[in-house]
């Protein structure tokens, strides 16, 4: 039986929805298992728009659903419509989609409040015993909702290759249990059936991270 | 000493840009030969802006340099900029963006102008003797550009699995050559240096269209 899994995505474009390369790695290496996907967004505005040439927010107004559309080639289906019975694990790719519009992560960090349909899901799988890949940023959600989880966002020591280490110190702050990864690696957090890959995290060669996203992938089909 | 590549994109998403999963896998295939690329893509607004959830267009206007830079995660140059000397190889991911913002092909089909950077560029590349590497719907500005040429966009007989067929008919309209191939595979045009490959031309899974795009850019590179 091919394994059912349900992709939650954030919009699409590094710097205000899903990180796009995390999601078509997560796409070809489920689709190489023969896994059956169905993906997800909320319905709702996007925290803001931004400019991906320079970085800056612009005045504009976009939807998540409809620009996860564009990723999911219009196959994406409102997240409020889950059926967490209908699949046997769920993925999240990261981007600061997930910390701007699954989240407000990217303005409150550690304070922040989880999407409700999100944080729903994520504790009817937990619940079900069934499993949740992440990468890259994904992982705060579940720092946020799974109390005492082990995650990994790479490494926790800030370099150039690590921009985004200090993301490790707020994963021990919340009471939850940071694993130093390789961009190739994911860990995997038996107990809560919970696995994670830095992804962009690292400032990596894509093909890296393509590769560490697979290896993701892989731990999260072998636990459903 | 590594390959110079350049990758031109058309926006971002498959019904009005660069299809988000052929430029995706162009960028990993690339990264792992260790080629050096550098993306582009015109300063020009978009021809429309299309809904991806209901495949209609809206009255938004978009840029596609700006777009573009979503799939680049920001590191993206006007294609005005492009300098044929510094590249070995250039490389156009398909989508609609090709047939709308590269071209007008979308509404003039075989009549098309071709966005004049673009045509310069794909003119100078051959002319240079460098190859250039396309799929999906890219062919129809080597067909256009590089008279009695040789290209695939897949099949060209219309079913299920090749819901574009018609495609293969134009080609041999315009005076150019059209080879059947598989997803999985791509087409060498040796006298022209011109590298093929059907990608979502085909209704096919995912990783064979990751694995198509593999062949057509591991080609180009041999040409290079």
């Amino acid at each position: 039986m091919a394994k059912r899994v349900a992709v939650i995505l954030s919009g699409c474009g590094v710097y205000d929805g899903t990180e796009i390369h995390e999601a078509s790695a997560v796409l070809v290496h489920l689709s190489r298992a023969g896994a059956k996907v169905q993906m997800f967004a909320p319905n709702v505005d996007q925290m803001h728009v931004v400019n991906h040439c320079v970085g800056k927010p612009t005045e504009e107004k976009r939807n998540v659903l409809q620009e996860s559309a564009r990723i999911a080639r219009g196959e994406v289906t409102d997240l409020a419509k889950l059926d967490v019975q209908a699949f046997d694990a769920v993925i999240i790719p990261g981007g600061f989609g997930v910390a701007k519009n699954l989240s407000d992560w990217a303005v409150k960090s550690k304070e922040c409040t989880i999407q409700p349909d999100v944080e729903k899901l994520v504790k009817a799988f937990h619940k079900a015993g069934k499993p949740i890949g992440m990468c890259c940023i994904s992982p705060i959600l579940a720092i946020k909702l799974l109390p005492g989880c082990e995650v990994t966002v790479g490494q926790d020591k800030e370099c150039e290759k690590w921009p985004y280490a200090q993301t490790a110190g707020a994963v021990k702050d919340m009471g939850c249990k940071h694993v130093n990864k390789e961009v190739e690696e994911a860990h995997v957090d038996v107990k809560n059936k919970l696995v994670t890959s830095c992804a962009f995290m690292c400032n990596a060669p894509i093909h890296k991270v393509f590769d560490g996203v697979g290896v993701m992938v892989k731990e999260t089909l072998k636990l459903a």
